[in-house]
Parts: C-alpha cells; structure tokens; sequence
C-alpha cells in the first residue's frame, strides 16, 4: 500500500494514483511505499517509526543531502529521489544566469545612466560542467545551437551524451583554468563539499564566469567573495547560497561581479507538475516490481 | 577601386582586402565602391561629393535608418547594409534578455535579501517574432531546444526556417494577444515607427514580457512606460532606446519591470571581426560582378 505525506504538498496527486490504480493507505504498518511529498529528516524519522514495514521511499526533492547527512539513508529501505525530474527548469535557469553574467546584466540592472558597450558571447567560450546528472544533460542540450566547447567532469567516465569531453572528476584542476565558464550541477556530498576552495577559485580564469545550481556549500562562500573582490574570476550567479537563505548584509548581495537568486531555478509551479510525473511513474514500477527511477545510492549519497 | 573610409575603424583591412587582391585607392574620382565604415549622414554625403564615381556603398551599421531618413540612398547607387551579419550576437543578447525578464533577473540584481521563488520557464511559451531578418532566424535557432510555439511576423510571407508560422505583419493586432514573448528584430523605418503604441501594448497580455534589439523607435517608449506602470505588460528588456543614449533621470532605469542594456547587443568586439567578413565577401563579389550581400531597398529603408 502507498502513503503521501503531506497529501496536501502534492495537488491532485490521489486522482493520478487512482488512475493506476495505486492502492493508498493512511501511514502506518501498511504502508509499503512511502511518497514524502514535503518535510524534514526529523519527521521523516518520526513517520517511518510509525511505517516500519517500508521498503520503499520516494523523497520530493533532487538533492537529498539534509536526508543523507541526518544519517537516514539504509536500513534495508529502497530510497528515490527527484533527481532528473527538475533538470529542465533548472539548467534553463543556470543557461539564463550564464548569459547574465557574460553579458553583464547585473551590472545593467543596476546601472542609472547609459554605460559603455561591454559584455561577452557564449559562442566560442569552454563550458566546464561539473556534474553528469541530469541538470548537465539538459543544459547540454539547451548548449547546442551554440558553438561551444563542452567538458563534463564527473565520478564514472561513462561519456556524457552531448559533451565534447566526459573526464572523471580528478581531472578538475587541470581544466579549471581553461573554462570560460564553469557550471555546478553535482549534488553536495562530503566528497564535493567547498570543491570549489580559494585554491581551486584561483586556478579559474580572470575573465571566466561561475554559475551555481547545485547546492552552496560546493562553493566555499568566503573564498568565492575573496575571489570576486580580488577579480580572479569575472563574475558568478548563485541560485544556491551557504547559508540559505542569504541573510540580509551578506556581500554577495549587490556585489557588482555577483548576482544572487533564492534558489529559485525550478519554483514549486514548475517542480509540482514534474514530481507528479516521477512519483506516478515510480508508484506504477513499484507495484508492477519494475526498477525504479532516480534511485539514490546510500554510499554515494545522491 | 575601392576606398575604406575611415581605414582606422577597421584594422586589419587592408591584409584582408589584398588578399582578394582589391585594388585599393583614396577617397576620390576613382573610388567606384566605398566601404563607409564609420561616421554619419552628413559625413558620407560629403564623402560622395568628392568621390562622384562612386557605384556601390557598402555601409558598417545593420540598421541603416539614420541614412535613409537623410534620404542618402538614391541616386544610382548601389547600397549594402551589414544586415544580418550582426544576427548571432543579437539574438544571443535577445535571448539573454528574455530569461532575464522571465527569470525575472532585474528584480533579483536589485535585491539586498533573499526573496520568495518566483520566475517563469521559457518552455511551453509562445514567442512573437516582428521582423523576419538574420536575427530572427537566429534566435529561432536558439530557441530550438526549447517547446516554444513561434510566430515571425513580417512584410512578406514567404515561411522563416524555424518558424511554426510566418504571417504578414498585418497580423499583428491578431498575433499581440497570444504571445508571452515579443521580440522586436524588425529594421526602424516609417512604417515601423511606433509600431507598439499605446493601443497595442495594452493588447498583450499582463503576463507578456517584450524584448526590443532592434530600434528604441518602434516602440512608443511614453506608452511603454505607462504599460509597465500599469501592469499591462509584465516586463520590457530593451538594448534599443528613444532616445539614445537613454538620458539619467529617465524612469526605465532601476524601473522594477524594466532592463536597459545600452545599445551592446553587439559590441565592438563583436562586430568587428563579422563585419571584416562582410566586406571582404562583398568586394570579392563587386569585383567579380555578383550579387552582394545585404542589398538595401531604398523605398523599404533597409
């Protein structure tokens, strides 16, 4: 039997179900597949304490790092994320901040008097992704009417389709100073917290731009202020921050090399219809005994 | 023979145009065609005086609106514009400046704290092109990856590549109500002046946003004003401005629904090396007596 928490979280989510149909249950020992729609590890906890014959878990969001590092993810239980399911609001978001950046809109939206002609294009520049999940995919394929030179960075180095070069994550220091923009779409894990430290910032291009749709902690924020300040790199748009949200005086804000979103790149208009989607369909393989989609892998922790 | 004037604005000139070989001369009798590189109608009027020979002019700007109102373009001469040859950088900047606005990017650059997700995706918009020129068929071309419905209106008929519909502009009034993006690629001339007035502004939608990389002009920029006041429209991002340069004080900088970007859809830098390849194609033709490249039609204005 399957239960949504909070079945408010997810409008129109129990017609979807019933159309499978999807036998539904309040949480408790029946529940077998759990749809964690909306809330924190702590309840999370609290709910599964309540559910203890769950196998299966379904969590609401892409990244799932406040779940793994509250030590959730085992215990005999098939856990999923979202992961995927948001790549394209999200890489539409982290093409428009690359674009902003090079074209130096936040300078322009703050401006009060005609300026002098100046900005980039992004045809001709090396893209550096890293992270080969599904945001890179997207953003991959939302790059290619422009002439680009694409690199992917990522743990396998299974090739990445659309990019001119798949290399494994070690490869980063050596490609970091030859990207004219750099791209971070891979989830927070302790392996790729503050990947991006004053030594590897340092190693960018003066004139390179760095885009985040990740998750902040990636970027060591102070290092990056250093780094912005110092104009060792050109410029850098955050939709995620460390912490979050951005408190009120923080020098990101109007930093005139620096535009900051509040993790906004896919809002709950655009998620709610795509998790719809993903959930239906990981209910539907879970009852037919398919293999999941957006499986996470506890050792991993994504 | 063949006269650059000022040779200065175009470095490299020269080793391109003795590569073809061109024969090269002064400004003077023997100049049958001119590249005017650089400088106003009155100064290319009084450049043609002293070069009464002159059978072609090849133009450096894409949009050639001053010169036809000066009503140079007569008198047996054969004119080519630069149009098209800017198209990339343009529509990169069109483009740019419409997940900007749907992004809603000037609002984000302006803040000092963290605000409530917000923005919509370009994807499943309908997008209104005015103007059937090299920008618009470059930004379809962008726009490929994305499930857009485009429209390009335009004098003739004959279909864009990529367009789903190409319509006479006599659709407009049609067309207005029905798009969520206007772009404006269209060349100023008296028939475009104005062309989005206050009646026509008030037929978007309130959820439209408009993109202008074209010219200030065709735009009615009081009613603009009005509209974005108004909640008519929920956006306006203009690289072009009437007049120009937008003047300090002026109420669309810092506007919350408005971004300016001074006229740098092209730079210089962009430029530059297009319009080399412009000129060296076109006196290559003129010398081999072919069709050039970028006719203007001097009772159309471009």
């Amino acid at each position: 039997l399957i239960t949504v928490v909070p079945v408010e979280a997810l409008p129109g989510i129990e017609e979807r179900l019933a159309r499978i149909p999807a036998p539904i249950c309040e949480l408790g020992t029946a529940t077998r597949g759990l749809i964690w729609a909306d809330g924190g590890p702590e309840e999370l906890q609290m709910a599964l304490e309540r559910a203890p014959n769950v196998e299966w878990v379904q969590l609401g969001v892409a990244g799932i790092d406040r779940y793994a590092e509250a030590g959730l993810l085992d215990g005999g239980i098939t856990w999923t994320s979202a992961k995927g399911a948001f790549a394209e609001p999200v890489a539409e978001h982290a093409l428009a901040l690359v674009l902003a950046l090079l074209r130096e809109l936040p300078m322009r939206a703050r401006a009060t008097r005609w300026g002098a002609p100046r900005g980039r294009s992004l045809h001709g520049a090396r893209v550096l992704l890293i992270g080969g999940g599904g945001i890179a995919i997207e953003l991959l394929r939302l790059l290619t009417p422009w002439r680009v030179e694409t690199v992917v960075l990522r743990r396998s180095t299974a090739p990445i389709p659309g990019a001119n070069r798949t290399m494994p994550i070690e490869a980063l220091d050596e490609q970091l100073p030859l990207a004219d923009v750099v791209v971070l779409t891979t989830p927070l894990t302790p392996q790729t917290r503050h990947l991006l430290d004053a030594r590897r910032l340092g190693m960018m291009r003066p004139d390179a731009v760095l885009v985040n749709v990740a998750r902040g902690a990636i970027v060591d924020m102070h290092a990056l202020i250093g780094a912005l300040d110092a104009g060792t790199i050109a410029g850098a748009g955050l939709d995620v921050t460390d912490p979050e949200p951005l408190p009120e005086g923080h020098p990101f804000w109007a930093h005139p090399r620096a535009l900051v979103t509040p993790h906004t790149a896919d809002t709950p208009e655009m998620t709610r219809p795509l998790l719809a989607v993903r959930i239906e369909e990981n209910v539907r393989r879970f009852l037919a005994g398919e293999p999941l989609e957006g499986i996470v892998d506890p050792l991993l922790g994504y």
